[in-house]
This record gives C-alpha cells, sequence and structure tokens, in this order.
C-alpha cells in the first residue's frame, strides 16, 4: 500500500480518505496562507469562519436539511450527547422511548435515568443478543421523543429505514453512520454523531437539531451543556475543536465533490457489504452474527469455527495489513468495519484474503 | 521565515513549536510504523496507550506532582470545567471563594451561581478595570476551595506566585500559563488548562486533580462530567480527542528534551517578556496596561496614543509576519501573547517593528 499503509477496518477512530489525509498533510506548516498551522489558527480569524461555514453548508447539502434544523459542532463525543439530550429536550413530568439495540441504546437509557428521567423501553433485542432490529414498535404517542441508534458497531445491526414514530421527533445516535446514506430528515427531532467513524477524527460530535426543540431546555442547565449556546453562536462560545471541525470539512468535501454525495455514497456502501455478506452466505467456515434483514451495511460482524481460529484470524490478517478485525472485547469474535473511508479495493482485497484463510484452515 | 510561516501573537489557539509541527507531518499518513495516520488509529491500540501514558507521565515529571495527584484529558475547554469543578467539588451546604481578575474569573464565577453553589467572592480587581492581581486576601477558612485565573489572557495580568489559602485547595485555571513555569504543588487540590495556549491544540483540556477531592462528588452527576469516570479509565471512557492529547504529548517532549524543563522555560519566558516591558517602560508612544508588579508574562497588554494608531499598527505588523496582535475584543488595544512556543528571536523581531512604527508615527 502507499505510503506503507494497511487496509484499515478499526471501528472507530477509523479510516479517513486517503486524499483528506494528504490535504492536511500538504498545508500542515501553513494552512491556505495564513502562515500558521491549522492547529494555530485563531478561532476568532476568517480561515477559521471559512472552514465552520462550509462544514456547515456542506452538511446541509448532503442531509438536504431545510432551516429548521441547525448544525453543531459539540465536543465529549456520544457519550456526552446521552446527558446532553435529556438534559435538554426531557422535562421532568415528561417520558421519552428509548428502543435497545444493544450496548450505546443501553448505556444512552441508563444515563437518562441516572439523571431521574423517565425513559420507557418499548422494543428491545436483548432476547437474541441483539442480532436483529425491533419491528412493529409500539411508540407511545405522547412520548418527548423517540430515542433509536441507527447502526449498532459491537452487534453489527443497522435500522434499514427510520421507524414510523406518528410524528413524535425521532432522536438518533448516528455515531456510526451518519453520511453514510440519504436520511428521512422528516422524521428526526434531533441527530448525533461521534465524527470518528464516518466523518472526521476523534474530538466533535455532530449535532443536527430542529429549531422547536431548542425551547424546551431549563435555564438550570449549565452553558456548555445547552444546546442553545452552540446555536446562537454558531458553535464558537469558547475554543471549538479547530482541527476536528477542519478535518471534518475536508471529509464532507470529498464525499460531496468526489464521492459525488449520499446517493453515491450509498451505492458503493451497499456494493462493499453485499460482497461481504455474499462471502459469508455461502461459506461453512465463517458465520454472520446478525439477522439477514438487520444487518449494518457499516460493521460485519461474524464468528469463525472455534475462538483460537478467530484469534489466528486477526493476526494474520494483521500480518498482511488489514488491519483491525478484532470483534469488540465485550462480544468476541471478528468485525470488518467499512465505513465511507474503506474502498471496495480495500473490501476485495479482505475477501481474499477470507478465501484464503478457509481454504488452509477449513 | 521558513515554509512562509509568520511570528504568532495570537492569544490562543496559539503558536505550537515548529519542531512538533514538523514531527506531526512527517508521520501523518504512517504514524510509527502502524500503517495509520494517527488521526486513524483506535483509542484501544497499544500505539495510543504509549501516546497517553507518556503524556502523562511527562507532565508529572515537570509538574513534580506526586502520587496524590490524577492527569486527566477532558473535552470542553476550561469553560467545561467552570461548570464540572463546582458540580463535583461544591456541596449544597458548602462555599467556595473565587476571585475576580476580570473576564474569565467572572465566567467561572457566573457559572457556579446559575447552578444554585454558593460562591463568594473575598477580592476583586474590577475596581481599575482588572489591571491588577489583588493582595493580602481575606480567604475564608471553611470554604470548599478557592478558585483563581492564574494568568488572565484577555487584561495580561498574573499571579506572580499561588496565594495562601491556609491550607483551602487551590483550584486555578491555568489555561494561559500552565507549563510556562515551575508551580508549587502542595497549595493545588484541581488545575485544569485548556491545551491551546502553552501545551497543544484546541480540542483537550488537561486536569490535575488531587486524590482526596474525588469523594465529594454526588452520584447524581453525569457520567461524562465526573471526574471519576475520567480516573477510572485514564481518560478513555470514551474515545478520547486521540489527536490533540498526541499533539500535547509531542509538545511535553518538546518541554523536557528541548528547552530542558520548567525552569528553563521560565528563564526563557522571563526574558522575553522582560525585553517587552522593557521597550514599553521607555516608549512615551506606547502604554502597558497592567501594573507592573501584577504584569503576565504570558500576555503583554499595551495601548497606543490613539485608535487609529493601534488599528495601523496591528494591520502593518501583520503585513510584516507579525500576526494576532489585536487586543481582545472586549477591550481593545494591543495584546502580544508570548507563550512558550515564541522564542526570543520572535519577540526581538516584535520590539524592532515596533520602535520603527513609533519612529514613523510618534
Amino acid at each position: 500500500m502507499k505510503e506503507g499503509r494497511i487496509v484499515n477496518f478499526n471501528p472507530g477512530p477509523a479510516a479517513l480518505p486517503l486524499p483528506v489525509l494528504e490535504e492536511i498533510r500538504e498545508s500542515f506548516l501553513n494552512y491556505a496562507g495564513s502562515g500558521m498551522s491549522v492547529t494555530e489558527i485563531s478561532h476568532r480569524s476568517s480561515w477559521f469562519d471559512d472552514i465552520i461555514d462550509d462544514a456547515v453548508q456542506r452538511t446541509r447539502r448532503l442531509l438536504g436539511l431545510d432551516d429548521r434544523f441547525h448544525v453543531l459542532f459539540v465536543q465529549g463525543g456520544a457519550s456526552m450527547q446521552f446527558c446532553m439530550v435529556p438534559m435538554n429536550l426531557l422535562g421532568s413530568s415528561d417520558a421519552a422511548d428509548y428502543v435497545n439495540t444493544g450496548t450505546w441504546s443501553n448505556k444512552a437509557i441508563q444515563e437518562a435515568r441516572a439523571m431521574g428521567k423517565t425513559v420507557r423501553v418499548p422494543a428491545s433485542s436483548e432476547d437474541r443478543n441483539f442480532s436483529y432490529i425491533p419491528k412493529d414498535i409500539p411508540f407511545s404517542t405522547d412520548a418527548a421523543y423517540c430515542h433509536i441508534t441507527s447502526n449498532n458497531t459491537i452487534k453489527g445491526t443497522q435500522w434499514a429505514t427510520e421507524p414510523d414514530t406518528g410524528g413524535v421527533p425521532l432522536v438518533a445516535d448516528m455515531s456510526s453512520d451518519i453520511m453514510s446514506r440519504p436520511i428521512d430528515i422528516d422524521r428526526y427531532g434531533l441527530i448525533y454523531a461521534g465524527a470518528q467513524k464516518n466523518i472526521g477524527p476523534a474530538g466533535v460530535c455532530m449535532v443536527i437539531l430542529r429549531q422547536d426543540l431548542l425551547d424546551r431546555a431549563q435555564d438550570t442547565i449549565p452553558t456548555m451543556l445547552r444546546y442553545d449556546t452552540y446555536v446562537k453562536k454558531n458553535s464558537m462560545y469558547n475554543t471549538p475543536p479547530v482541527f476536528a471541525v477542519y478535518t471534518v470539512q475536508l471529509v464532507l468535501k470529498w464525499l460531496e465533490e468526489t464521492v459525488g454525495g449520499l446517493t453515491e455514497m450509498e451505492a458503493i456502501n451497499r456494493r462493499k457489504a453485499e460482497h461481504l455478506y455474499a462471502l459469508l452466505d455461502e461459506s461453512g467456515f465463517y458465520t454472520g452474527t446478525a439477522d439477514p434483514d438487520s444487518r449494518s451495511r457499516m460493521n460485519v460482524t461474524f464468528r469463525l469455527p472455534s475462538e483460537d481460529l478467530e484469534k489466528r484470524f486477526v493476526q494474520e490478517a494483521h500480518e498482511q495489513g488489514l488491519g483491525g478485525l478484532k470483534g469488540h472485547r465485550s462480544v468476541g469474535g471478528c468485525r470488518a468495519s467499512i465505513y465511507n473511508a474503506t474502498d471496495m479495493k480495500g473490501v476485495e482485497t479482505l475477501t481474499a484474503f477470507m478465501q484464503e484463510f478457509e481454504r488452509q484452515n477449513g
């Protein structure tokens, strides 16, 4: 691979598009003629204004956001949103619906409950180890919002489409599939996504928020935990994570100008996932862990006949320049995370390796 | 200047040591033989373990921390600490002392009060526009902690030494002078510092916390806002801001191995500041705004005879490759921020320009 680079199947932080990394490196000592590194420019400069404005506008175009929506950049990752969402959106006399589809959904539920908020769980896939996405969910019509985890990085499942919540605003943790496909924005009240899987490096979380939900926040919420703080100051109430926002901007530019948008990105992601799942389905050696109709196009989870073989599989793949294939420590097995920046060629390199490994060990 | 770089007097984000930037650029597509950019490595990898452990150990050595202290990396900047400090350290029946030395002190006070906490202000320099650091402060012996802002970026003042709080733990916002000089660690209970002035890029805040203060936190504090979350997981409860922590590590390495430690750094910083203040004191054209005994060695604030001249000064300096000399928008005037990464040569370039500007306009 170019410059000794591996094919990176890490679940997050994850692969970034090579042209983005090259552009960062190219201008790293002198950004846009400023005479400074992008890590040294002021967040009150026209250079950074241009960066964040461009990132916001590209997000608007890519996701088809209308004027009802704000695009914010917040620190603390999705885990900080687990508390900010109920803090800002859920009053003491209200209740929210949370669908439990695995580790991250469960963390969101626990965090809201620990804050004394009322959370109902109208559906869960815990009965079969979170290997599927629940259907026909009895959402409450009086919920303050309905929360889902759109893609489950650890369990390898993904909502095929947005559920019908009967007009109740959908709140989605989209950390691991944001910008991987078009969405029906009319369903959503709030979307949040840690950047480090599909849109950037660790250190910034994108929050997309519908204007009418802003009114729910109590005055007692600390400044840095209020969404309106970020809305009023264009995410610059205090110093934002400049480098992370800059990298997100470049990834979004790559998505628009090189890939061609989310419809094109979805087609590529579908082909990558189908190629990998086809191998799993045809093999008696590899076994996919998610129900076929709930399979994630971002994280393909699978098992081998034994843990010994899984260990050797990960090790040998690593030696051949295929990194990050170990499953999450809480579930074991193997996982290939194939986010936007992983191309078809990388996936084909993996399937070729998998076939050879099966031939030698099957 | 090398690669068209300017002398950067920005108040933050600010200049970083050139060798640090060069090292980041050099390995940006393939970090330490990993085959990945540092922005792509997993935070659960041995590569990142080595980075964060090295950053912590260097912090311990540079500041002389013993085992009582934890070194944490938190997102959200110092502004997030304005709420986390009282949330974790100040019970509902306790009170804390906050000294008011300007904009940032005041924000810390306002944030604690907005959360319903009891804050006393035993001293303030508001009477003379925050141009000095108060002396002989009547700290309360029963305060939960005493909060100071060790260096005031906007007003150009700095505490010459730690105040005597009579054993009450000192809590310091050290965002703009951390690692600029040795400190007397025995005075402190907690230190926090947004990295983007002296130790890194925007996007991470260093928190140094004494073990015994951990016990004060109530169970109802959200996970991401509790210090013990960061203590228990070595700042990796969730994905940390990998790139920012990495850059901090490199800056600390530069401080230890190239500069030679904080005693050496302080000597350099003293010479830089004395050189600049000597010019102000000898000039009838430039006027320093801070009382001589309260002057900051990090942010040198000064006025010219008129706002028109100040505007022209900043503009002409910019054209000659001296950037970021405009005073904060809330106070006007001029300001040269001369943090660790700004060397004596840069300061001499500035004073030569100032003398020439005075000759032409005085």
